[in-house]
Order: C-alpha cells, then structure tokens, then sequence
C-alpha cells in the first residue's frame, strides 16, 4: 500500500471539487419500494452521474490534483469499463493523456465510449493476463500516473461525495443505512469517509454477487480474501480478484452488514427498476436495490439510501431484464 | 369553456403548493446531444417524477383546491392514462374519492397502476364510445369533480411548474427555447403561463405525431383543428381529438414553432435516451426530443429545455425501441 488512509475531510475537499462538475443526482423513492423494505427508502441514483456511474467522481477528484509535469505521459487506468470509461472521460475535460487498459470481453458500448472520448485503448485478456502488468509496461515507456479503481486516497474521498450529497440534502441524522454495491471497495470506502466526515450515525451495509463475495468474506475473516473466479456472473463491474488493501483497511471498521445477491434477483431489481423508477440500471449497479428487495421487510422502519452506481448495460442484457419470461419476484 | 385564463402568478401559486410534494426533477444533458443539436440542451426528466408522468404536478395543484363539501363524490377523471394515474395517486394522498375512465386499449401497466391507488375504473370503447359522455353520466349520480387533462386553470398552472423550475435552476434569461410534447396542449400552455410568469424570453417549441398534428395546423388556421383518428400512434399519451379551449387560447399566443415526428424517430429518440441518459421513456414523452434529433443542427448556438413528459412504456414496446434491428438514426 502507498498511501495512508485519508481522513474524513478529505470528503469535504471532494465535494469542492466536484461543485458544478458533478451532477448532484437525484435521491428516488416509492411507495411500493417502501413498503416491501418496511422502511423510507432513497435511491440514489448515480446511473444518471455523467459517463453512467459514480466513478466519475472519483476520477476528477484524482485527476484533477494530477502533478502534470511529473507525469507528461499523462494517466492509464485498468478497469472493468466504468472506471476506465470516466477516467478517459476526465483526462479529455482536463485535457490530459489517457491510456485505458480493458478486458477484451467488456460490454462493448463502454470500450466504444472511452475511444469515443479520445483515449488510447489497450485490451487484454482477462484469464490469461494481468492488467496490472500491462499498466506497468506501459509506465516504464514515459512516466505516466496509474489511477487505480479504488485504492487511491482521492479516488475513494470522490466517491464519498455520493453518500455527502445524500446525508446533507436528508440530514445527516436522518439516515440510518447506506447500502452500496461492491467490487474492490473503493465506493464502500468512500462512504465510510463520509459517514465519518458528517458524524452520522448511518451504517454502511454492502452488496455482493454470490460467488463474488470476497469483501464479505474478508470481513468475516480479518483477511483479504479471494474470488475462486473473475468470470460468471452478469455483473461485470464488480468482478474485482480481492478487496483492494486501502479501500479494505477503511471498509473493515465500519461495514456492518454484507449481503449477496443471485445473478436472477439482480435481473429482477432491473426490471423493478424500469418499472417502478423508470431508469436504467446495470447489474453491478443494481445488487444493494436487489438485496434489499430479497429480503423483505429489512429495514424494520429505518431510512436507507441505497445508491444504484451504475446504468451502461448492453441493449441485449436489458431486454432479458424486461423480457416476458418467467422471471418472478419474490415480493 | 368555463375557465377564465390564468394569471401567470398562479404558477408562482402552484409552486409553493408543489413545494415537498412533486420531485424537482433532474436536468441532465450530454456532449453528444449538444453537438447533434449545436447548442445546449438541459433535457427536464418528468419521466422521473411521481407517477412516471408531468400529469402529477396538474393533479395535484388542482385537487388540492377542491371544496370537498361540494363534490362528495369526488373526482372523476377521463385520461388516456397518466392523467388518470396521477388522479388516482393525488386523490388517495388526499383522501378524495376518484373515478377513472380509460380506454379498453390502454396500456396494461397504465390500468393496473390506478386500480392499485384504490381507484374506482370504468373501462370504455375508445372507436365507439365518447369518454366525456360516460364521465357526465357518472357525475349526473352524484356531485363529483371533473378533472379535465389540460383545460382546467389549475392543471395549467400545475404543468407550468416544470418550465418554471427549469427557469429557476438554469436562470430565467439563459434560456431561448423550452421545447415540450402536445397533445391537448396543457403541458404546453402551462410552459407557456411560466415564461410570461417569470418575463422570460424563452420561445415555445411544441412537438406533435405526424397524423395527430392537430395543434400544428390550429396554430396556422387559428381555428381548433380535428385529428383525423385517435389512433395509429405509438404515443398513446399524445392521442386528443382536437386541442382543448382554453389550453388552445393561450398556446396560439406564445408557441412560436410547431414540429412533427414519425413513430421510428419516437423509437430512435427512446434508444437515444437509453443510451445517453440511462433513462426510460414513453412514446408521447420523447416527441420533444425526438424532433431536434430529427432535425441536426436545429438550435443553433441556442440554450433549450427539452421536457421528457413520461415514462410509462409497457416493456415489449420499450423492447422494440432497444432491439438489435434495422433502426437507424439520423445522427
């Protein structure tokens, strides 16, 4: 690990950076959503942030404190689409270089969106290659800086801008649960910064695919666990090997709950989604909803935010969500 | 008609009595949208709001003024839908009683929603009976409401909350077009009680179905012009046989550009927005979009607002627009 663990403030500097940048998104909520939960429930609704997720947030607040000189190759990122897709987004508003280094198997409207915006693509082989070693290949050519997914100290401080704008637009006393999808960590993280930030008593619940469930395992444990696979579940953002060491160093002392999610309850949040919110949400940005909607009545009266962090998903994914078929709820 | 025309003041009313209750809805825009449009595009997400549909806002602003101990019966609604949704949703937050008639052929979701709120439903023959008959049948029983779409100072001043946010959040000189769908023209008149409300400079686009283009041709004849059929459009929502009277006297003052679009450049546009914006919306609701896509280039260097007025699409034809086939856009 090469950096120290942010402190709490560092939420507060994100969210000055992110004024005007970011768009604050919108916190939804239903009456039908409310019921199942036996609670208030507010979506917050990041699948609406620029680029389709929250990992736009980060990417600036990092991006945006680059030491240019230091690195005139300018930045590479290796991310499952979102990441990768929000840093070439960033590098082009603040007009640095980006190289994106992406598994061949991506969904390809996110490989399509990061060459749209100007970035230098590479893409690997997701079972027989590292990422991690194509991005050093590529640092030992120029010096370019290496904008993690998650275990940066500005990234994770980004992504708790979501859970900020959410504890000051419903008071930070007010909200007793946020749940957010996870993969390496990092918006976990943030949201444990900003809970921290505010002194709000909220507790951060995450939400895992089943088969995918290192962080909870970890926490379990006190280790950093592995995934048995990095493929076989629909939802491709949140495939990451291992918690990320900084981002499980914050999440392990204040993550109270991981739940699991079948890739079926995932499909079926999707279309619970469409029909009762009217948006588009990404399996990997659907699990906290779907954890939720899994087991009703779990919030026995308390409000919870419940971010959705994603919406990019191929056309022929959604529409097996929506599709006519045999898919039933449980509620 | 039985109304005087508002005063532009009552949307300033309609806005305090809105206050807490409608969502603010987002407004969200893209770099490629802009480019298509050669301008800026802030596209109002009403599609987001309580019931899925703007019609939330007229309903609510009129029922609420209701004198109650007049109308025992309480509301009847005649609605090829979100009208009558909203209706429904508004009358069990306030605990008034509502009638809605539908057409047989509405959208299976549209019918299913009222019936959930608790509403009483009269189903009826759109080719062959008249919705207006029906609902002076119901009210002849015992003193009940009507609450019209459009034509009601209320529901107008109501729908001019969506312009009137929009002017407030983007500063009410900053914008030159507000471009909303029509099809009995409230949406559209309340647009326009909002820009005289705030002496905005802002022009009203109005966006209509090709075949169903009854506003258009109002608006250069002067006369309330017949639509030829009430049916063969995929934007169920738009489908009024002639513009209403009092919406039409004030539209024909302030709208100052009337577009038209075909049902593949409504499918285009919802795909647009599934994919720029992560977003669900109807048919009727994306006629506003639809058009500036249909015609590249169409602001000029213009700052628009661009209402997305719903999103209640059943899924097979939200399906349709997202399915890997010959659809072919214009950009």
């Amino acid at each position: 690990m090469n950096y120290e663990t942010p402190r709490p403030g560092r939420v507060i500097d994100a969210l000055k950076c992110l004024s005007g940048i970011s768009i604050d998104t919108p916190l939804l909520r239903s009456e039908r959503l409310n019921s199942i939960c036996d609670g208030t429930v507010f979506l917050k609704c990041e699948n609406l942030q620029r680029t389709g997720a929250f990992k736009f947030r980060g990417a600036y607040n990092c991006l945006s404190r680059l030491d240019r000189n230091a690195f005139p190759g300018g930045v590479v990122a290796y991310s499952t689409g979102n990441h990768g897709q929000a840093v070439a987004t960033v590098a082009r508003i603040l007009g640095i270089k980006a190289t994106i280094v992406m598994p061949r198997n991506a969904p390809a409207t996110k490989i399509q969106r990061a060459k749209d915006q100007g970035a230098n693509i590479v893409l690997y082989d997701r079972a027989t290659e590292s990422r991690e070693e194509i991005a050093a290949r590529l640092a030992a050519e120029m010096p370019v800086a290496i904008v993690p997914p998650g275990d940066h100290p500005d990234v994770i401080a980004g992504q708790g801008t979501i859970a900020a704008e959410a504890l000051l637009s419903l008071g930070h006393q007010q909200v007793q649960v946020i749940a957010v999808p996870c993969g390496g960590g990092g918006l976990a993280a943030g949201t444990c910064l900003a809970t921290a930030a505010f002194d709000a008593k909220a507790e951060v619940w995450i939400a895992e695919p089943i088969g995918f469930d290192d962080t909870k395992r970890s926490l379990e444990s006190g280790l950093r666990e592995q995934n048995l696979s990095i493929e076989g579940s629909i939802c491709d953002a949140l495939l990451a090997p291992t918690p990320a060491e900084l981002t499980f160093s914050i999440n392990r002392k204040r993550v109270s709950q991981a739940l699991t999610v079948s890739d079926h309850q995932v499909l079926v949040a999707m279309r619970f989604a469409y029909e009762e919110f009217r948006i588009v949400v990404e399996p990997g940005g659907v699990v906290a909803l779907a954890s939720l909607l899994s087991t009703p009545g779990i919030l026995k009266g308390k409000t919870a935010v419940v971010v959705l962090s994603g919406g990019n998903v191929d056309r022929a994914l959604f529409r097996r969500a929506i599709a006519d078929d045999d898919l039933r709820a449980a509620f």
